[in-house]
């Protein structure tokens, strides 16, 4: 691994990395975090017909959307020609809460760890912002990357 | 505190709730976040002249330009005439990483938790892009919400 | 009614009109469309338990947050807080097909017709694009303003 | 033709499609719609000097603009590097109205339909939006995809 | 006037400056520039029929949008409900451009310099961009604010 | 160099020019512009401890973040996937004021220019402002292109 920070030049002045020279490979990278709630609010989203549905379904939305504006949300990401993103959503009784998990694809010069990891903390933004009428006190942890594949920094997987 | 959510009406289905007819008051919210690294990784970002400025500098830069796009982003959200938004870092040794903290204000009809929170996100996610090349094993936990003034749910101040 | 184009200037060039003067009052808009498809295509969308769901939960995603970016695509809209969205999607046998339905909301100086007439297009769109690997022959009719409440034009109705 | 519809997954989630092996090829894609109109809206926009040109070409630019943000406006599409998009408009007297037909181009991983609807339909709001002071009955009618070439499902030709 | 750079704070860092507390007034900015070309370049674009509108008209529509997206692009502006954009372009001989004025206005709590600046920069760069084919050598100067009404710090005009 | 405008048709409408048959090549562009400002200005961006380094550390991000969507902005501009987008400042006292001078590269069919114009362009609004409280007669001058490299057309160097 490097020892600089890739993205600061010699005067530590922030700049997008030049990915001109970088070949063209299959690259995958997958996300987690935890979305923390009361288990009242959990049996809100999983219980009944549809809240159950359009609550994830909604965040699954919101978090494929965030994937593909990484670039503009993220000032030195390069824009990628994201070739699949998919969001899962896992719920746990204990502790209480919804495991995100997103993986992206890409066939590019740079990886797409960002556009995972983007995906899901939008979705975890999304799944607070449709439930905090009830719980405010929702929290977001364990957002990190699981794995990544592709790329000349070769495989990762988190310890 | 409502049982319901508010974002679902009567059939679950998705919609962007009323707020014609809320009035117009000043409103405030703090949101936090942590991302956990390598206490080398931490070396990286404080130590030297520019790199530190830089780094923070370009994850306060992105967490304003978010908090901005929030109601581009979470699907139901409403647009709001942000007045403020400010970032702040906080390093921490042990355990090693950066506390990130965000306020936003606004005179509306709605909150800015949203808009504090996905601050924090993308200030978060920015560190980790600047940083991934030297620490892949950086974790966001504890994105929550913090404090919260104004609006008809009065103040909330996390447990 | 005027007879004269608002949009353009007296040599017939494009322009933002200036609302400047214009009240703020409470205004509505609702416009309808139809996608029209083969039965087998209406089928695989209402049929069975999730597909369901998702095909018109992601169109009334896609159909709200459209709405709030009018303004970036109709070159000549204002820029309007919306205070509320909302799809409504109904199934039609004879002839097979889904009518779309918005509703906009604000308070402001100007209407929210393109609110409205653009969010029932994005969904339009939605539908399309999620049902197109099995029928590329759907086609939209009927995108028109239905009703409109509010402002000095007072009401339409649509004839 | 597939009976399954490829942006669900079994359990119906809405998910982006993997195009990763998708082969890259030349694609294009031709869409039309029709604005219905009143005949003096029709003579306002053909007729005089100025206001023809401009209500035409600010519809132009508006869906040329529209064909780029495709992917970020449909939940699911994918984004993609467009190499061409054209827009011609036709005025008809009976029906009275407006043609508007959109053409996209790409070398690319998946077809380029949704760029060239989306370009018909936000040049139909714009045409909307800027002759809605004197009417506001126009309606959207007959958008569809008139042919589709390159790719692996071949050749499409509207009926 | 301030001897301080309001947007940063006592440590020097870039934050959104709080405009809370100022209230609500008619505000109006004017800037403009100059696009100095080669005499040729000038001609194709007054001369003829149609090129002469259209390389102004798609600059008019540009620098209106981008008015409308000033917030998302100048990291620390506030977003404003802009209540009117009017560019105009007057071609010179001697010295051989064009110049473009853009106009804006807003009902709100800052002002909208930044809003007429950004119309004014985006409008030179699509003229350039629709004339390099025959001109890579035209240069954008004199871009500057020339008036400024509304707001705390009171009437402006260019020395 | 061509006689017509490539961007119009025979009829002058404006059309995004077909580059599908254009070959990928490596593409660079250097484009520079000059923010003549008063002298105490420049003292206090370029004097003490933090304002310095954020004046310009905002420009830098924001610059770098318009070229990414120079696409969105320039009606008529191919979306492109930028390789490295770099901006360098100058501070000058004689005359008084900041060159920005940006870089942009790709892999593709079409050059870079109008993202290194369109970087240059927003980091000169950025600067402007971050100072416009102290300095609101700040002018842009000499935005142009300074060097371009590959595609058909082959070099070019400001004369």
């Amino acid at each position: 691994m490097s020892t600089r920070l890739s993205h600061l030049n010699d005067k530590g002045e922030a700049r997008m990395v030049d990915v001109s020279a970088k070949s063209v490979t299959s690259r995958t990278a997958v996300a987690e975090g935890f979305v923390a709630m009361a288990p009242e609010t959990l049996d809100l989203i999983l219980d009944g017909k549809a809240p159950k549905g359009d609550v994830l379904a909604t965040a699954r939305i919101a978090g494929i959307m965030a994937a593909k504006r990484t670039h503009e949300l993220i000032p030195l990401c390069h824009p990628l020609p994201l070739t699949q993103v998919v969001l899962d959503f896992t719920p746990s009784r204990d502790p209480s809460g919804i495991t995100v998990e997103a993986t992206a694809k890409v066939e590019g010069k740079t990886g797409v760890e960002m556009e995972a990891l983007t995906a899901v903390s939008v979705a975890c933004l999304t799944i607070y912002d449709m439930c905090k009428a009830v719980d405010r006190a929702m929290i977001f942890s364990g957002i990190r990357l699981i794995e990544k594949t592709g790329g000349r920094s070769g495989h990762f997987r988190a310890p």
